[in-house]
């Protein structure tokens, strides 16, 4: 309801502002964050409240499935917004966050019919490598299968973004780590891709995660 | 700093999660947000935070410049999440909120080269028709000339929004409002679109603002 | 077949050309059309015939359907035309013209399949909004829900045209109106667009409708 | 002025459609173009007027400068509709007209600045093939350069139709065949390509010009 919107910022405006004018006004000609943060457009994930992040902190893009369209002749919003982070704001990490119950990872991992909602079904195209990839394993029910489905949308989707030239040149330079979360909405929980593993575990038992700082290569 | 956030979201586990916990345990399998909320990727305008809304309040669209590409036969992220939010999950509000002080509209406002971020540079085309018509008009200073350019962004992407096939039908049915908004970081305020005036008016001494609900429709 | 063509053109040369050559000569260096006239590519509506202009009168867009993609970084043809029309010529006036019996129109409201013509699917596309609205309503035969496909995507055309720069620039400065007609081939007719009342009219008894000389507002 | 088209319209109805209104309604359920007529928006030629074919007679298409896209992956308004006109009206025949003092040559030929219209810039890059050729010459004078860039760009966009699939099917098929014209606005003559000899001749002179019934060879 728009009342409560309405009413919301009035709350903000009057008892939460004030404390925070200070910190408010010297945001105010300039955003300095480090972290670029891509996550879904879920209403149940707020980025902000899951790193414990005041404003100034993150950079943020969020759509339906928190997908990174991989790199090409007609750039959108997504790949215009990690250029921003990337080259103007010099960001120095990229986490790409997905999280459990997910309607667009329920949707690939349950074959939905796209009809009624084309432009969803197009999306969802840049997670076709994960639904491929998940297609071809054995799950022990269709639970598990959309859980795998949102694991394996996030790892895609780190393939994707380095496709994009100034990620590409961030991490040659070593200047730019990227990150793979998948955020439990239950139970507050995030599991976090281990890049030597190449495992998902909790972040909270194993904080010291690695992440990825360098260009892929091939093995020799 | 990654260090900040992962210390961020321990902080989150041992001492926000808990105190809603049961909060989260009801979202955890379904949500039902009644407001789109499209902002930019700014660091400094956190949504939920201004509307005081906790998770489960706002499905969250965030880009570079809290732009919606108008309607084509490639549609990308943003038309993919916004039809998910009108035509899946049935919002009734969608609110366009810009916001002072934002690099892209600074950029197109000061005629800023784009030679080297080639994606922000496209994607800021869909703001053209913004562009254009603040390019005619006289502007006191750069400032004033930044401001009203974030104000007929705001405009242009609700025109653009118009195009969407799930959001006219949607407007059609009358069960769809659209709002255009403008933060401001340093004060805290938001200016909103009144549509019968077609003019900005502080939404805190002007809270029952009016919006669209219909088609469009041009006033005499 | 050719030979009729090049027939045609020996008789214009003959018999038709020199009775107007002193227009002719008068028109060699430049023109001044007041109007922008977009319609089908069909061959049965010859816009200069049904709006009994001479050379020099129309400046006139025909593609399949009488589209106008909504404005985007990849303006193709009719981006480009409208803005010569509108920036250049300064046109003051733009209709969009749909018309009975319309293949392009027909081939949506009856759902037919476009494998075969990818081009046209993809480029149909620009329609999705008539469409979807089209589709969500109750038609009390095929033929009535062709028409009413007819007329749902002037309106829709309409939509896009607004998200083009030079439109809303003139739009603002009152210097340009936009028109949305349909012919009807059989009778000869030709229904209007009235903004105020959002329904069409005959334009024989009703020559005064109103088309919309303003920015997009919407009405109470 | 919109009066002038509205009283155009009236007087269509009331003294020319009476007259023809038998073909009309022969018309009404079906068309059977034979041609496509491919040209520009320009006010000053009227395919229908300079055939002298009614209603029915021409498919047309009509955008800035008589230009017909290359075909790629991403298809659009000119594409589409030759792609009706090949494959679903089976026409025989397709004219690409060019004609004197065109805007969109001109411009061309004499490097005029297009920051102002970006859309026109962008769609008249589809004329690069014609430009360069046209700009490796030597022309005796700025009008000399024109009327050449005039029919360098018919000649191109017929290399541009040649790779649209429904054209190459065609013309494999032996039922197409492709012809270019340059009308003269001030003397009403239209010079057409001689395929055999690449060269323009005066239609009126020389009414058998040989237009291409063949897909591209390459010679031995």
């Amino acid at each position: 309801m728009m009342k409560n919107i309405i009413e919301g910022f009035l709350k903000f405006k009057t008892d939460v502002f004030p404390e925070r004018a200070e910190m408010f006004k010297s945001l105010a000609t300039s955003q300095h964050p480090r972290t670029l943060f891509i996550s879904c457009s879920d209403s149940r994930l707020v980025p902000e409240l899951v790193t414990q992040h005041e404003p100034g902190g993150l950079f943020v893009i969020r759509n339906a499935g928190n997908i990174v369209p991989s790199y090409g002749p007609e750039p959108g919003g997504v790949s215009a917004s990690v250029e921003y982070a990337v080259t103007a704001l010099q960001v120095t990490d990229v986490v790409i966050c997905g999280h459990s119950d997910c309607g667009a990872m329920t949707a690939i991992a349950t074959c939905k019919c796209m009809d009624h909602m084309p432009a969803v079904g197009s999306w969802l195209r840049y997670a076709d490598s994960a639904r491929i990839v998940n297609e071809a394993r054995q799950h022990t029910s269709e639970r598990a299968r959309i859980e795998a489905m949102v694991r394996e949308n996030v790892i895609a989707q780190l393939d994707n973004i380095r496709t994009h030239p100034s990620v590409r040149l961030a991490l040659g330079e070593g200047r730019l780590a990227l990150h793979g979360w998948v955020y439990d909405i239950e139970s507050g929980s995030i599991d976090a891709l281990d890049y030597h593993t190449n495992t998902f575990v909790s972040l909270a038992d194993y904080p010291d995660v690695r992440a990825t700082h360098t260009q892929l290569k091939v093995a020799v």
